[in-house]
């Protein structure tokens, strides 16, 4: 049964109309179960009913058309309950409903059973027989397994849309789309879609009619001539090595090109009024299915021949209305994964907005985006990446939702929302040279996060306390190999130099985790909870010694270098550090016979244990940085790149919140400054709760610190301890984050947590 | 120059001769940088100086024969500063060593790096040149990247063994090998390795001579043969379908195979005195790495086609072999990852211990080989699993360590301890009933955790004080769809009435993490921070409802149900548990029309944000149950089956000392009960030092619980409030392990964790 169940899920997340999908299931259940009928309805929860998707028993003819009302009939009733329904005797059942335009009137029994993701019941899938009987349990744990397994596909497809449109228009219609994702950057664009590197894969072609068939016929047999002359150059090139192996493997490949093998097959579609990408698309995955079923290891492995092949040909075929296009003056910059590289590699002041399919707030792009204050929406899921190239967006990264081709009256509200947002930027502007206090006169420290490689000539110049985080690990991660000694004094130098009467905080290579070097690849089942940050650099002493003998040379100058060490879990740990920056040192001195000064050392309190050893780290080393995106991460065991449990992630989590009260204690207690610099101090509501928690330091991206400085000099010490008083009695993230806002728009600020002013 | 890197690296890699990959590399670095001299040495710790392996530029008379001492010349200097050196005039250097053996008398510039895995010097490498130079920083960086990817690679060898052996003893000996693993299960072994389902990889395959070349030409043209008439089946199976491409394909095959191709080269090495096996595997790897090298994702592809063919010949080379075997009446059962369901096959009275290469302490088959009570070895990272099976292994379940084919004066030792255990198991033994009371009388309650197949007739009968932990999803993970309600009420009613007036705590469904269901496959990049417990079961309620109403039913005779909430992170997931539970409890009412009982309702406490909300959560539930475990995982953010960071995985972690203490003391000041459920409970040192916490209920296996007992009623709670007074100042958990030891053996205790009585 399992073979039956893996099949019909597999070809069902394969199938890309999902229309053809869901009769393909229903039809397929209906014959794995043997009995009469099997249906399917999707919930629209808008209109608050089930509508009838596919069937294979009932009339065809209500497909798309009967709705069933959420707390009508059976079907209802599953929904209702979450679970499933199995009754003998259906039209005797109180709450069987009377649908005359599905003609079930032979049916009696009926099992019924949600399709729930993530706690919502997106439709049901009911079977039904003549004969009057229960269903048996195996039956019921076939339904409820295979409902289960369909549930994330049928989410990813944004059902909403579906239930919604007709049966004939289009499902790559683009009008008036709003898709939702998370927020990366704060903002808002108003611009036309540019995508970079769109990626030629089956997956993104859209299937298309197109009538004119002879014109898509030559293409068709340009793009195979072409497929063929790279294929001869390649066996030409290769035929030094291995000639008769090479030769034979390149035959394969020639013959599926012909004519008599899937050559036909494409034609047939051509002639029935596909495209020539669609027909392609067509015949290369039927056979990949067709191959794929097979029970032999060896025929599944050609699966790769026929990807291959039919690869080389797709790319032939789509590069030329690729390489057409031009850049637009401004745009949003779209992709599938928008990286740091491809930010530093366009014109900055091109870039209106950002797009990313995949990514959170914490990825690189992200970060630089908010660095650059370049609105950025990420994780943007159903994002139709290969269709979208020339049509204006609106992006809101506040409430992370863009919207394609979007009404006049949407896009007039956000150019309003735009303009109010420069207007609070001006009020902002205005404080450059103003402290950072609060109104009742206590003084805050605002540092800076930097690192990134375009930040930072944004950085220089500011009237800042600080840098509170330098991340050293960019300079690893754009080169080949690990940088050399001279490479990282000068750079430190710089940083060191960049504001030479203020502390700088340099935190020693913190990579592993999500951030990866591309020359020390690692694999890991857990990278969040494995050999990163110090874990990796301890292991390494020659890649710890060079990075801390670079510092302390850099550091000769400016004597203002304080040393952060990421990832601390145990005391030994920092034990071991000292260790080595000794050796440095005392390496130093011999070599350059001169007195260099000793800097300061720190600790990233983000490993939850650490914080419960605080008094005997005090003892050891002379600052303490909260990092709070990973500690919440620990914290609440998530991981915020994983979307099925993303929703979980909240610094405002009580016990997040707990855990940060009881931290700020202890440092509080043992008389060490402690710094956050988590995103969680640029954010209004966090740096108002951890003011209230006892910290008056604070680290952020240069782009957040004016408004941070705006909101301390708008808020009172006592007003931050009530809302904190006040939050601290509730359990749920959501409603903190709900007063918090509230609380802000009464005080007028209410613009730097949403778009507007 | 990242590609001659990771080429050197992966040559590396592949190359199963240590010398030979040895030479290679210093070939290749001394070609890539283009300079006179590469030469590698292995450090030897017990010997304290460096062995010359590997050059290219000295004598090679030298290679195995030159040693320098740790505190000798440049080579020990590298090792001692373990970072680079780098000198223009090595003879004039005041640590230079005259060795006149290698004869380096042209050489001026030294260029030296360490070789460093998990911070111990495994070696140096160093290049050499005849004019006076300083090596630029690039050259630097080459060599320091690359001895950095080098190390692990090298560490893998287990280089011990290699410095100290002959360079003509095979590298397959196995005559008295020492290996280290993990720690799966407490006790001692002595008996024959038996290797289940040996996996036939050419990675398996050590190279071996045989004399008796025509008997391997005709072993290998058998196989030849095999392998041609399985294809031929295949292919005529395939015919129906794309008869065309199907035959092209399989002509590739059989010209892979035939004499003019692949063939004659295995030929000529099984003349040059190979075995079949190895002659096969040069071949096959050698044609792998020059496919490889190819700049052609297409060419690169059809690497898969020539491994595929190979593990066709080698599976017909090597099935005769494996046939033959017969399985000893008792023996140490090894496999490359030891599963519970191999346990589940085999005789138990036959296993005598267990040898898995991955997994560790939490695996399934340690946690089912604890509760059978077989001493078993995991993480055996080095076990040569296609040479083992047969020899004798010594295992040792305390420390982690096997001897293969060991001294006889080990194997009486082991007896002489083996002995000893059996003595203090009878004298555990005659405590089954007697109370578990410390020495001042303060009562502790005892239970259980169930829940393996295998494991549920041990437990019948045992005076315990009820079943801590029963975990569900075992019925879940062995089937091939969920299982249904009747068979899970079935299940847990057997678990109810196995001891009717003791409390049952049973936990909802808690897969994802390290235990996916086969038929609701996952891909996360960390499963531990992901979709697991309550996370999944809470957006599955059709799951969590119908595992809820089966509790409940069961639960209608005893009455004596307590339900245990996994993953618990915030208050809403217990509300909407409470929730579900009451319209499971309300649709039963009103279906069976009878008044059925409420259970007890509980919380893990094992994500470290919860134990932030204990006071909160105490209001909603009747009990807590601390999950040592996984707490103690994310507390200190390390993943303990990767072996990179298993090592700072400890409960007696300071940082996790503390924060079981502040966990119990809150259980405590809100009255609400707390048992620990995770491994900490079930050892010595965790149960003294949870019991001076405050905690006097524990939950354990079976085969740990008269062990308990026997604890308990040897030490006074004084007692167990000086020593955890004792540790609680210390910072290192390595520290407090051995304090505690020492304290354990002072009373008479240290037979419970250490071979012996």
């Amino acid at each position: 049964m399992i073979t039956a169940l893996k099949r019909i899920v597999e070809e069902f997340v394969q199938q890309q109309e999902l229309e053809r999908a869901l009769t393909d299931v229903v039809s397929q259940v209906k014959e794995a179960m043997s009995t009469e009928c099997c249906s399917l309805y999707l919930a629209d929860h808008e209109q608050q009913h089930f509508l009838l998707m596919a069937t294979d028993g009932l009339s065809s003819h209500a497909v798309g058309e009967v709705v069933i009302g959420f707390n009508q009939g059976l079907v209802g009733l599953v929904g209702q309950r979450e679970e499933p329904v199995n009754v003998a005797n259906a039209q005797a059942h109180p709450r069987f409903l009377k649908t005359p335009q599905v003609q079930e009137d032979n049916f009696n029994s009926f099992l019924g059973t949600p399709i729930i993701h993530q706690r919502k019941v997106l439709g049901v899938m009911s079977v039904q027989q003549t004969n009057t009987r229960v269903f048996g349990e195996d039956e019921v744990a076939f339904l409820v397994t295979l409902a289960a397994q369909l549930a994330s596909a049928i989410a990813n497809v944004g059902i909403q849309k579906i239930t919604r449109k007709s049966a004939n228009k289009p499902s790559n219609d683009l009008s008036k789309k709003q898709i939702e994702g998370v927020p990366g950057s704060a903002g808002i664009a108003i611009a036309t879609a540019y995508v970079l590197e769109p990626e030629i894969t089956f997956n993104s072609i859209l299937p298309r009619r197109e009538a004119n068939s002879p014109k898509e016929l030559i293409k068709f047999q340009q793009a195979i001539k072409n497929t063929r002359n790279q294929l001869g150059e390649l066996a030409a090139r290769m035929n030094t090595l291995l000639p008769s192996e090479v030769s034979a493997i390149f035959d394969v490949y020639n013959h599926l090109l012909s004519d008599a093998s899937l050559g036909i097959q494409v034609n047939e579609h051509i002639n029935a009024g596909w495209n020539a990408a669609t027909s392609l698309k067509f015949v290369i995955e039927n056979t990949i299915r067709e191959f794929s079923e097979v029970d032999d290891d060896y025929i599944r492995e050609r699966v790769t021949d026929i990807r291959d092949i039919g690869q080389r040909v797709l790319v032939n075929l789509m590069q030329k209305d690729i390489a057409k296009r031009v850049m637009p003056e401004q745009f949003v910059l779209v992709a599938d994964e928008v990286t740091a590289s491809m930010l530093a590699e366009l014109p900055r002041e091109n870039i209106k907005g950002i797009c990313s399919r995949r990514g959170s707030s914490s990825s690189h792009a992200s970060i630089l985006a908010s660095a650059l204050g370049i609105p950025a929406v990420m994780g943007l899921n159903d994002l139709p990446i290969n269709s979208i190239d020339g049509h204006s967006i609106v992006l809101d990264g506040y409430s992370g939702h863009i919207y394609i081709n979007a009404d006049e009256s949407i896009k007039r509200e956000y150019k309003r929302l735009q303009t109010e947002e420069l207007e609070l930027n001006d009020l902002v502007q205005a404080l450059a040279d103003k402290k950072a206090v609060t109104i009742d006169g206590t003084p805050v420290a605002l540092h800076i996060n930097t690192g990134l490689v375009t930040d930072f000539d944004i950085i220089h110049g500011l009237d800042i306390d600080g840098i509170g985080l330098y991340r050293t690990e960019i300079p690893f991660m754009i080169r080949q190999r690990f940088p050399t000694e001279s490479e990282q004094v000068e750079l430190y130098k710089s940083v060191l130099q960049s504001y030479p009467d203020k502390p700088v905080c340099m935190r020693t290579l913190d990579v592993g985790g999500d951030k990866p070097l591309p020359y020390f690849p690692l694999e890991e089942d857990n990278p969040f909870l494995g050999w990163r940050g110090i874990r990796m650099t301890l292991d390494h002493p020659e890649i710890q010694l060079v990075q801390m003998r670079a510092m302390l040379r850099a550091n000769i100058e400016t004597n203002n270098l304080n040393i952060l060490l990421p990832m601390i879990t145990s005391i030994s740990e920092v034990e071991e550090s000292i260790r080595l920056l000794n050796q440095a040192y005392a390496e130093l001195t011999e070599e350059l016979k001169i007195d260099i000064p000793w800097p300061k050392l720190g600790v990233m309190l983000e490993v939850p244990a650490a914080i419960y050893q605080i008094e005997k780290l005090a003892s050891l080393i002379d600052y303490f940085s909260i990092g709070t995106n990973d500690l919440t991460q620990y914290l609440l065991a998530v991981d915020r790149n994983n979307a099925r449990v993303a929703n979980l992630y909240d610094y405002y989590h009580p016990g997040v919140l707990q855990a940060l009260q009881f931290t700020i204690n202890e440092c509080n207690k043992h008389k060490i400054p402690v710094t956050i610099c988590g995103e969680m101090a640029g954010e209004a509501i966090g740096i108002i709760l951890l003011l209230a928690m006892g910290c008056t330091r604070f680290s952020m991206s240069a782009q957040n610190l004016l408004k941070a400085k705006w909101i301390l000099r708008h808020i009172s010490l006592q007003d931050a301890h009530e809302l904190l008083a006040e939050i601290s009695v509730m359990s749920c993230p959501k409603m903190i984050r709900e007063v918090m806002i509230d609380k802000l728009e009464q005080i007028g600020l209410g613009g730097f947590i949403r778009a507007g002013k």
